[in-house]
């Protein structure tokens, strides 16, 4: 919507006050600053107002905000298309220790490829991925790179942090295995999911907060009294 | 404070609402996990209302969140301690294209090493660090590295943002070479400053907005068209 429709947005916006609503801060997304851009352009004069952002409530679940690495997006595979580039983020990321935090796909008023041809603007109802899914698909990538016979980065036992609707009064946080996420109902939107890195013993203490006490088990400490999975 | 009276803020929690401020969000530091530790083990229940964190709000300056690396401090050096961890931490992020957001000292309720032998309570003035200060340690540590023959992974020419109030009404943000936040006033604390890594086209745009002509001289375009200084 703001990338096809930035001068709508801000047609106007030179003689009144015109407000864009977004969830979450207003810089996680690229098109934004594009707006920004386009406003300073056109002579209009703009101010941001700061809200939290899951990139950072993401902390709740008691790991460390300072050891997470890069953020990565899980798209809604198709038929014809799973693209698997979220695994390697995810593995660069591991392979230094640090969590990641997978922001999971969602779509809102998309076409069905008939609709979208015939030209009728008929929409499909919305769809948020849950962390179950997102979960299903990564297994699915594990098993294929095993197939592969490459080095595993990630297996069922990884430990990761399913969390859903985070800042509400129902929010849901879950710790456990790759395996539960992959079983795990968490709810209604917006999921997002964490596996992690090396782990501190305070982060280990935290997620216990949100665990089954079989659900850390794929935890093993290393010679530097960390965790890893 | 949190970290020595823990138990004095969570005095009385059981029977009434005890609410624990911030600047930020709650979970950008690890003493606020432990917090929250001590509240559970003590049977008490909480809640965490999240908030806008200098860590998202960087955004403003038109740098993008997801090409960030980890957050490092930058603390005040005396005549006898002066630590350049920070640096090698922003090499390791550059090295791999990723910005460096330096989180500038606080020095709140210190006290003299004089006044602290003599067991008298009483505190120097506050102190938080200003982008300029920061500028000058790093130029030290780049002169530092340069005499001991290593590759400079920061030059002077270096381009960085200066960030100071965020998201108050009279926030300041510059953007231009470490020379030249060595030189800047941006007023009134509390200041952030960013280290850029490799940049895409549309952050250069917006760092233009904060920036003069000559600020962002040092900056080369690559092969694959975005800039590195």
């Amino acid at each position: 919507m703001v990338e096809q429709e930035a001068d709508e947005i801000l047609k106007g916006a030179d003689v009144s006050d015109v407000a864009f609503l977004v969830v979450g801060d207003p810089f996680g997304a690229t098109t934004h600053s594009d707006l920004v851009l386009r406003a300073v352009n056109a002579g209009i004069k703009y101010r941001v107002i700061h809200n939290a952002s899951i990139l950072n409530a993401v902390g709740c679940c008691g790991l460390q905000l300072y050891n997470f690495g890069e953020t990565v997006s899980i798209v809604f595979w198709t038929d014809s298309w799973k693209p698997e580039s979220f695994y390697d983020k995810i593995k660069k990321n591991r392979d230094m220790g640090m969590h990641t935090l997978c922001l999971l796909d969602i779509k809102v008023k998309e076409q069905s490829m008939e609709n979208l041809m015939r030209g009728r603007k008929v929409y499909e109802p919305p769809r948020f991925m849950s962390v179950a899914q997102a979960a299903e698909q990564l297994l699915e990538v594990v098993q294929n790179r095993r197939e592969r016979a490459e080095e595993p980065a990630i297996t069922e036992n990884t430990v990761c942090v399913g969390l859903a609707r985070v800042g509400a009064d129902d929010q849901a946080v879950r710790a456990g295995s790759l395996r539960e996420m992959a079983a795990c109902d968490l709810g209604a939107p917006l999921h997002s999911m964490i596996i992690t890195g090396r782990l501190h013993p305070l982060e280990v203490d935290m997620l216990k907060l949100f665990s089954s006490p079989e659900g850390l088990s794929g935890l093993k400490m290393t010679d530097s009294s960390t965790y890893v999975s």
